[in-house]
């Protein structure tokens, strides 16, 4: 498979009403490739400081991650820390340090820009744009965003969407990018703004997809221990475009394959903190949930 | 089919965001019936104020619902009110006046003691076993209830769910029972009190059914303009209900597809105020939902 992931790689600190890590592995980019690499090669492309640390390097590398795309500068890597409420689903961000990642300037290796599968973790929309513009010739190109862009680049974010072949947001994001408060008519009004297919992660509510000639929905796979929710969406689209370039394959079985694939590499994230789970877990261990899952959501 | 239903008729006065009804038929084994005439027979049991309107009467019995179970006692019928907020998640109760429901005596026909297929609709648990007690040799018994019970007669509750085969209960009332957060967690501890499945409603979310033996999950059906979300819970229990009687069989492939007649009965209620569209539908419209949601969910 070819598949090519551009975003950002972190060190996070995370509370939750039971736990805490400091300077856990983090970022969007990161967690997506951890849970792609089930799935083959992926390679990985950003940029870190010169305090990251060569065994996080190395055991990225060690999961069959393809880092000669990861950057290292002088400086700090990009930090994030956040508090999770009880409830799982409100998250306070304490802090944002953007360090290295703040002019972060994408720069594609031959083996990245000739890859078919593209994922555009979140960044800002004109970053995004110009790792895009790198790639050759992308057969299905998948982008993610934040509220963030949504409020300050949204023009920039809607020319990016005119560019990709399918967008991932979550419930929060879509509403806000459409105005729209039904999930389903504000995922189909993005539909309008260009991409082929839109989607839609709500989180311990499932997933669905959407498209001109598609809808496939799905709910989460039931986790029964929450650890840490942070880096759930970024997993889920590891393992959705993991399986779609492993498949080299787009047509509608495979999308729908894919969200069980994304839906269970997103369940393991959340029982660890960081990549404490998911980073440790083999394919079988993959299939084995998706098979449940499966027995879990057939008539 | 032998399907009996005990529980409230009544007139509803509801107001959302876009738009109010006053005086609409309601009440949880009203709104039942209504979804599971669909299916087959269903025989009513309940009691109505002198003040409820033949034509009212009428209509349910054109629905081929056998209201000969129905009471009609001197005083008011039954008469709830509430208001939605926009987001159709937050419901406030305005007003509810029990009437002649304050002093209901469930009295069961011959042909209602002989039913096979149970639901006991939301209602106080000693008048629910006092019902369930004058059914004969009951095959499958599904209970309802709601949160002011869970707390003013848990006890009670606790001894009804000790005999029944299966309960239905929303989030809320799912986490009131039992002090558990997590869905699944909880939906499991409430199988030891007794009832072998529990089928948990999450609104928009979908619904999950759990066993010992038994876990299937689906999401809701896409509507993407909701009217009014009064009698959705019941009437998914009415679609459930209705399959599962109508196919006389309780075997776990049977109740997953009962699970979507739910979802698409539930459906079809919130599209309009009261039983405006719920009350119009046929089997077709059923099963031509019922073959959109297999679609949707399948992979």
């Amino acid at each position: 498979m070819s598949l090519v992931v551009i975003g950002t790689l972190a060190y996070d600190s995370i509370e939750t009403p039971y736990d805490r890590r400091a300077d856990a592995l983090g970022g969007s980019a990161l967690y997506f490739s951890v849970a792609a690499a089930n799935f083959g090669v992926v390679r990985l492309v950003g940029v870190v400081g010169d305090d990251f640390k060569t065994p996080d390097l190395e055991g990225l590398a060690n999961r069959g991650i393809d880092i000669r795309g990861v950057e290292i500068a002088n400086g700090k890597t990009f930090r994030w820390s956040g508090r999770y409420e009880a409830d799982w689903n409100t998250r306070h961000t304490l802090d944002t340090q953007l360090n290295v990642f703040e002019h972060f300037d994408p720069k594609l290796t031959p083996a990245c820009r000739d890859a078919s599968f593209v994922f555009l973790a979140n960044a800002e929309p004109r970053v995004q744009m110009k790792a895009l513009g790198q790639v050759q010739n992308p057969s299905f190109v998948v982008a993610d965003t934040m509220n963030l862009w949504i409020d300050i680049r949204k023009d920039d974010l809607l020319e990016l969407l005119a560019r990709v072949d399918g967008v991932v947001l979550n419930d929060e994001e879509a509403r806000m990018l459409t105005g729209e408060k039904n999930l389903i008519r504000a995922a189909r009004k993005v539909l309008t703004f260009g991409p082929r297919y839109v989607i839609l992660k709500k989180g311990e509510h499932g997933a669905f997809l959407i498209g001109e000639d598609a809808h496939f929905s799905l709910p989460a796979y039931p986790v029964d221990q929450v650890v840490d929710p942070t880096g759930a969406g970024d997993c889920f689209a590891g393992g959705f475009m993991g399986y779609v370039a492993s498949a080299q394959s787009i047509e509608p079985r495979t999308l729908r394959r894919a969200m069980l694939y994304g839906t269970v590499t997103a369940s393991f994230c959340v029982q660890g903190f960081s990549i404490e789970d998911i980073g440790k877990r083999t394919r079988s261990d993959v299939e084995s949930r998706f098979n449940e899952l499966l027995d879990i959501t057939s008539v």
